[in-house]
């Protein structure tokens, strides 16, 4: 049977529930899953319903929807369920390599449109898979150049995501405000983390026991856009600095993985400086 | 500001939501967080609300939302937060004295009425905690005779939940049907698992990688009832059958620790042979 | 500066660290780690020992260390780092392409020789990377026709070891008697298990709260070899089994890479039916 | 039969294992466990080494070992197994509770001589297990007054361990320097972390994910001592900063148990700034 995906963004109030969930029976939509959240500081209220029946009238359900809820209410019905992606690299393959074969079996749950890189060292894998690889050096031109490269060649493909797979280069606030909650990019440690260069080295200095990697979106204030997940593997004293960086590509992977997953799946909402998983 | 729990289960249909949400608006009840899942195999609805708001005529809310939903429905309206219990345990203290110590300190979310012993291992530290402990032998009588003794005393506090904190011995079909889904066992083991006796010995023979414990409510059915919780530790080949054991031990306190917290906070809906938790 | 890798298994008997760290002293290797396990059951003695120092007479060295141990000890001195390994699959991608990403960008510690599939399914990803893929059909054959048919291939690229990469086939003892100790299998659950088909299905019948996969040598006694290493994920009432299943994937595909470096680091001993693992 | 547990700290150097074994084995003990470990930063090498067999001469084994191993090299043989143990508190019970009831069934592996409290809060929970309280303000007095009362208890004592379990004061460096590598505090975060005051409202304003504890040598560079071990938890955005205070104690409470197990089984070594932890 038919299923409908309904994503709700308003201003909190009484009866909310109510007055969707009676324009979804007048509809004969029938709630099967509905999660949703009040976000106490913004006084916010989001909401994630997957229905059983069809939608017969896309414009009207939003119509009714918005016109019982509070003012600027942000409604999604059936978002896209091909989503499409571009991915920046550096020179580290696990991130993407992962992401390309999870693509090439249908189970990413989008559609990869390019590889963009700032080096040409992961082409080769990149076109293995039959897909677009483009490079664009950093050298020799300042970021504002190099970003406006970056910028038209997006402008070709209109991705829904950008995804940070271990890109090397930071983006300026600038960059960033053209794709605005739009970008995740993987950090390879907690937040808070150890600031600076060779994070594995720092943990290493300082004998940590647990290492982890944080997926998050981007904002123009570095490593501290809302977290999407997180995850962690156990060290101890023989790793060096090193074998904790081979440690933590793994649950890089894993994590970049699992948030590129929630967010194509529409599980993931963005308030303030934090983010909403119905998982 | 006051809140008010509410609790529902009922067979699925269309509208429940709407139904349900347009009888607690009609209260002045500001849903601030709907959990709902429909099992479909039974074809059942399951609800937990959180709600802001005071409900000033519990008994007239009830009968509303009885009248909005199908027949049989099972609705709860501010669940006791001190619910009654009593502790079976043998001879191992470690989940007791976890549980003993919560209580101590008025986290534990329930109120613990009496320990009850088939061995005097544990009155002392029972009555450490000024509690009564009983202690009722199995030994020279048959499990029938064993049981009533049990139920006796049972029978005087009238307990909602029964903890069984590493109790050695198996209940009868019988005993179980007086606290039908009101039982809690910890298994020391996933299940599936090493079937009977000494599982550890069992794990070591078999040289796993993993242990664990799993907390479930108790059916005639042997270590068959609905899985609450589960959690696992690893180990390796360093470790003998004892200390697996000794590393089982801070598996089975944590998880029993988490199951009561889960059941005590109206948490965990049972279906068939599986329960729902909305954590 | 050069290291040197030595292996011994041997009987075990007073004063063997003394015997071999002065073998390894007179020949100026010093040891910078030395891991060693005795299986009290067996009487058996294990040791991977990592030198700093450069070998000169490989036999020379081999010889003094069988004379200053026990009858029968197998000693091995620096391992081969580019062990060769067949992959068996049948249709599922993700344990085989996980496999293949590591291996194209050196980062698996072996040589994949070739993949052979019971299916045409895994041909494409295979051909990607460049690399051969036999198909090896089951159907119209008896087991013992089609066994023969994989030894005749596997004959031609003498692997050091087989995986088996969701290879949905059940292999005889006779066949698995061919590479004793050499055939590694995921295994889509915990050991003990949900026995028989569709374990997924299974766990979610019983309503678990925790999946997981085993990674294990193969012997003729099916799922029952000696364990490498498991790992789990928790699940809850939101997941059916095919959402249980794919959840079940990310874990074995981690736990199979996990298992095939620990074994290609010959950080990996078989004593009886389980393993030790120096990690 | 008798075994013996050796401890030995020197300078890196060629042959140690050699030379020691050779001792041992002159001594009729039979390695069972060597455990050992080079920091290469520091050429520093650490062993912890399980041998079957009964020491005639702790004090000839001593001085044979020293003459074998590099000058200065820190030797001991048999450690006690009943380490005497301060405790100190404020007011939060969790971590002293849990390391009471430890104590009381013998498990904890040490002996708890007192608590000592800037709180009188935990005075009942203390003497409900028969064991002295101290209470000491630390009001109305500076620093170096209430330091002094705390040592002046300490002294009557002697204690091998300080556990502050969940001790509120920062001590001066002048009152760790009288336990140097002796004091073992609980973080409630992972290092690095949330600085200062209230790091599970900085958690929730940053909202993560993940939350942790940490186990660490105090010294005087507060909270930057050596991590013993470190354990997280998985929260969400429906976790409040109170929530996540609470499930944050149960990794405080499970993290320290862990920490003190292993300080007190003789597994840990401090190098540096760093540990090394014989698991």
């Amino acid at each position: 049977m038919e299923s409908t995906l309904i994503l709700i963004q308003c201003k909190d109030n009484i009866g909310l529930v109510t007055s969707i969930s009676h324009v979804l029976s007048s509809h004969n939509l029938n709630i099967i899953t509905m999660r949703e959240f009040v976000d106490e500081l913004s006084s916010l209220f989001f909401a994630r319903i997957e229905c059983r029946g069809f939608v017969q009238d896309n414009q009207l359900l939003a119509i009714e929807l918005k016109n019982s809820l509070p003012e600027n209410a942000i409604i999604t019905i059936n978002p896209s369920k091909k989503k499409k992606i571009a991915i920046l690299v550096t020179k580290e393959y696990h991130c993407l390599g992962d992401t390309l074969m999870r693509h090439s079996f249908n189970t990413l749950g989008g559609e990869i449109q390019c590889v963009i890189g700032n080096h040409e060292t992961l082409r080769s894998i990149t076109e293995r898979f039959s897909l677009p690889f483009h490079y664009i050096s950093h050298e020799n031109k300042d970021k504002k150049a190099f970003e406006n490269e970056l910028l038209a060649i997006l402008a070709l493909y209109k991705p829904d995501y950008i995804i940070l797979a271990k890109f090397m280069r930071i983006l300026s606030p600038n960059f960033i405000s053209n794709y605005a909650g739009k970008i995740i990019n993987i950090h390879h440690s907690f937040l808070p983390a150890f600031v600076g260069a060779n994070p594995y080295q720092q943990a290493f200095n300082r004998g940590v026991k647990i290492i982890g990697a944080t997926a998050h979106f981007v904002t123009s204030d570095l490593d501290e856009g809302p977290i999407i997940t997180q995850q962690i593997t156990h060290v101890n004293h023989n790793f060096n600095a090193s074998q904790m960086r081979i440690a933590g590509r793994e649950v890089e992977k894993a994590v970049l993985s699992k948030a590129i997953a929630l967010v194509l799946e529409d599980r993931v909402f963005i308030t303030g400086n934090k983010t909403i998983v119905f998982e």
